[in-house]
């Protein structure tokens, strides 16, 4: 959520209006990744301003403890990290049961050989395309090919399984993830929120880069 | 912060307006509190918004660990938790080195004999007046008598030490916490930000208690 | 519970009969305390045996996560440690909002000035007599003095709270509990199991020390 | 162990006679899996009375803290989990060094992969089905194909590894897990110790599945 | 251990001629206190090398796990923190029950009532007078206060309880610290470890300072 | 680092003369490895007193935190582990930030899918052919198999990657680490550290095992 937090609700009728699909809120814990960001009070807020979706991307620790806490706030996906839970299986059927769609996160190193047996209980894959923390750092290359085969993985299962990319995107990577097989694009400052243009101007030419 | 975090611009101009004396946000980590509150990003917001004091609540395991990530957004006073770290002294002569008014917190269970060899690196105290989570708690009674023995406490060195209250501060709790020896107040829900007036109406009767 | 496991409903039986006042089931996580014990399965079977008071003893971090838990398997106390959690006040609320009696344990080592703030949420303090994690350890003799002290605060009050002593108490011991002010016994080997007598008799004698 | 801990004894003869092949005890810190069970007082008693494998199921965090006090309990098999250490082969070393049988259990969504280099130090792997914690859940189907790939695995060592199934293992899961070459099975509450039947019928139809 | 690592062996040869106590050797774990430093096979080293008495300061979490690794490096002397277990008072039997002189070490911000109920366990108490961690850091002055509270405490005992100064111990703050009630220095960088004269001058000033 | 503790200067004056290529240099946190060695000041001993690369290697939980503190000693490598922390990528990648060769290190039970993605900020693997904390273990023979494996995985990769190996590294052991792959040796107690010869001797005849 890299909106104006002083006109928020501003922000969101004009992206709304834009057309946006999602909106993508990031929740740390300072451990599992080095920040704190956001939290209930202001994912309510954000859902009392709009009807689209709300992505809630949890980096934090034991995310079991604090599923039910943002299932609360009638959001429609939750994804949490395969690196912060011995108990994935558990945790993603959690999501699930509240009838919220469930996301398993992957770090920059973390192999998918960690996702063997998750499919079942998974509806997209975050990848992330740089480390938790920060706005600001450099998408990472290695992380086209993990795209790839990611989606030659999934394409295996009849379950329909999005790929979620997180982390610089923008001009210069959305052609290479989706080349790859990304379907989700979590946008930030490398895309709608830069400020030489307004937001309806970076979201249609954003748009445009998928065509 | 329990402002209108749709509309934040506005409700802190309307804030600024009306005479408030400083912002207090509040920082939470799902460990040491379990709840997820704001972060740098939004601090930064409210900074580029008011001239105000900015105060910070650190309600984090290991506080030493962010003190300067906090310090970097320009706010005037930072909390940590005596319950936090066992390096009290050090965090504490951490915050004051680099400018900022250092403040100790203090759970409502916590003796106030935790405090005994810190005063000296300390510019307030924060009486947590209910447990560190969430709006909307009762004050705790208990606490006006630690109000009370902290003030006297305090009344024996000769720098100025200012008690902060924190927890359903409002009009019922403001009078006890003045006469035990509260000199400073966290308002949230229970004062400025009741939906029956507007902010300027709340902010003036709250003025009124103080009389 | 030091019972024969191999025959608990017998044992429980014999023990109703013969008077016992409540049991006292410890409960182990290898973190606080260096051992494993029993859990909500356990006291369920027990609780389907015994009209008893049953008396949960947490020994274990992070108590608040498991308050509900064993409040569900329908018992009458619950005692935490003060050294397990930095929000003491909330879980002893927390435990009397179910209904149940709360108690706050404290170690050999821990001073009584933690409890200064808890006491109007505190129904018994369990001075530990000797260290968490074992049977079959020695009574310290530094925690007469601690059960007096102990004594004379709790008399400034005008709720009735009651001190439990746990740790070797038996023949040589409970005079000078009692002596001190100690109205609650946790009996283990040193008492009620030892193998010398059956169960009714070492009640029985046990009870003349009371006299 | 779902016997009836009130007559622990008398179900444990009953089963002895009928001839069960060993004693499956589930330890639990409250971290590693979310809830408390038996400890090492539990597992002597159960020693006491019978002469079978008694094999010790650790979902506990650091398990190589507490290997030696369940190694002293005489027992035959001790199982940790892959997720709970990174020095699993010293661990699983550990175990074997006392002459007792190392198994490594691995959550539901836990890769083969991280087995790799620690066979030769196993002598079973249990497979869980369910996720650690509690009893009643569901099996999870996509295990299946994990126990046909482990089963596939081992078959390349010439040493004798078992596959164990643990979760929900009854009338409706064994013939699968059998057929895709599980070798050892936990049987609780969804076989042996269902309340329809005597425990000596219990096991008599479980071991028809066999057949 | 500010010593010249280069040229242990030498240096202490020198400082055993010049006559000094004992040698204190820190043990960090990067938790307890921001830095490493030694461990046991540099002890063994020392031991090789002088008769005189080592003291080991464990400056990490949860002591009682490496008390018995250190005992066997055949020391006389180990302190660990207040602040670092809730078992203080097992932890410090454990230490005597080798035969070893035990020692409890508080932070600067860390309160005497901590130590109330465990003197009957402590031969010396460690007060720092810098936060641990880092040579070269200033001696905090509120510890003048606290060396004189802590010697009129235990001066109520009859056991002999040594009070050790730790932190910035030289020329300047030597003075007030015996003064106050000081029995044992930790000589570092600040007295004997300066470059400007050699080890057996520096010592002979020191010795200057305590007459 | 196994040299003589007490005459440091003097060994690594001895090993210079003699050609070793590298120092290699254990820090560990009683946490990842069950010990503690050596530290930030010993290493800019070392420093002070050679000019062949140092390689810190960093058996520590939460490495990314003292990245700096070691890259400010001046040192040429730096080794991880992989299990030690969610963001390996990042850990490497600010390591090699700072112009110091970054290193991954796995544990014996640690699968090389692991390192799947990190190859590209890699310039050396540690396969850790013991388990980390203690010298004077046992070469793991299934250690041999793995650095096979390694070598052919980096081989499709045009960086130059080094696989180093450390545990029991000797003359027992160094063909058939060399036959399989390994181009850096971590010479201890087993080569280069005995007794029987002078240093010299030792690194002499050790190189001739290489030949």
């Amino acid at each position: 959520m890299c909106a104006d937090l002083g006109n928020l609700e501003r922000d969101i009728r004009e992206l709304d209006a834009a057309g946006v699909d999602f909106y993508h809120i990031d929740v740390m814990d300072g451990k599992f990744a080095p920040n704190f960001t956001l939290g209930p009070d202001f994912v309510k807020t954000v859902r009392r301003i709009t009807d689209k979706p709300l992505d809630i991307h949890l980096m934090i620790e034991e995310p079991e403890r604090y599923i039910d806490l943002f299932a609360e706030c009638e959001v429609e996906m939750i994804s949490i990290h395969q690196e912060s839970t011995p108990n994935l299986q558990r945790a993603l059927a959690q999501i699930q049961s509240r009838g919220i769609k469930a996301g398993v996160a992957i770090n920059p190193a973390t192999s998918l050989d960690f996702l063997d047996y998750v499919y079942n209980v998974t509806d997209y894959v975050v990848v992330m395309t740089v480390n938790p923390g920060f706005a600001g750092q450099k998408f990472l290359p290695a992380m086209y090919k993990k795209i790839a085969e990611l989606h030659e993985r999934i394409s295996t299962y009849d379950r329909d399984i999005e790929i979620q990319v997180d982390g610089n995107i923008g001009a210069e990577t959305i052609p290479g993830c989706k080349e790859n097989g990304a379907t989700m694009y979590v946008l930030g400052t490398s895309a709608v929120f830069n400020s030489h243009h307004s937001l309806e101007e970076n979201v249609a030419n954003t748009r445009e880069l998928f065509k």
